[in-house]
């Protein structure tokens, strides 16, 4: 059943969600969820995410091991963007190696 | 000109930008930017977004006075999503009367 408390984007039936360190503060990046995503998030703990490029759902870290351990998740004022603290387990949030994607001034 | 170094999305124009403060870490919102919000932005030193509900140009505060100076553009490893970092001039981010726009657990 969908969530009825988030909303999905109508044309993608995505929605983007933050990922924050639930204790440093740090974002570690910015991914889409839609329903299923974010059913198997709630209900697993672990931060699941639905892929646009490769078109599927993935759970962070299946192949990097660097997981995220759901602590919080809070949703916005519009109900169209969630934000999750979580614990990172593992060194680093993004696949450069990098301990998060934001590691670039413009 | 268009700003090479942001993927804009290709059918909106548009890329997701997370509003952090620049001291507490807190998390105020997630808006909009097209390559004219971001110029602007960079330009005066404060946030602009694009309205997607009213289909324009927009200082975040310019009725509320609720503005956000920019202290730090940061950009994602692919390049699709900004974190400003930002120091809040007012008094609460959030058009509901809340410090931020994440008040609501799911």
């Amino acid at each position: 059943m969908k969530d009825q408390s988030v909303n999905f984007k109508k044309e993608s039936g995505l929605i983007p969600v933050i990922v924050q360190d639930y204790k440093a503060g740090i974002i570690y990046m910015l991914g889409y969820m839609n329903n299923e995503a974010l059913k198997k998030t709630k209900k697993t703990g672990w931060v699941y995410f639905w892929s646009r490029s490769r078109n599927k759902l993935w759970m962070k870290g299946e192949e990097s091991e660097n997981k995220l351990r759901v602590r919080e998740i809070v949703i916005d004022c519009d109900k169209d963007t969630l934000l999750i603290k979580a614990k990172l387990e593992g060194k680093n949030a993004c696949h450069t190696g990098n301990k998060t994607c934001f590691f670039s001034r413009l």
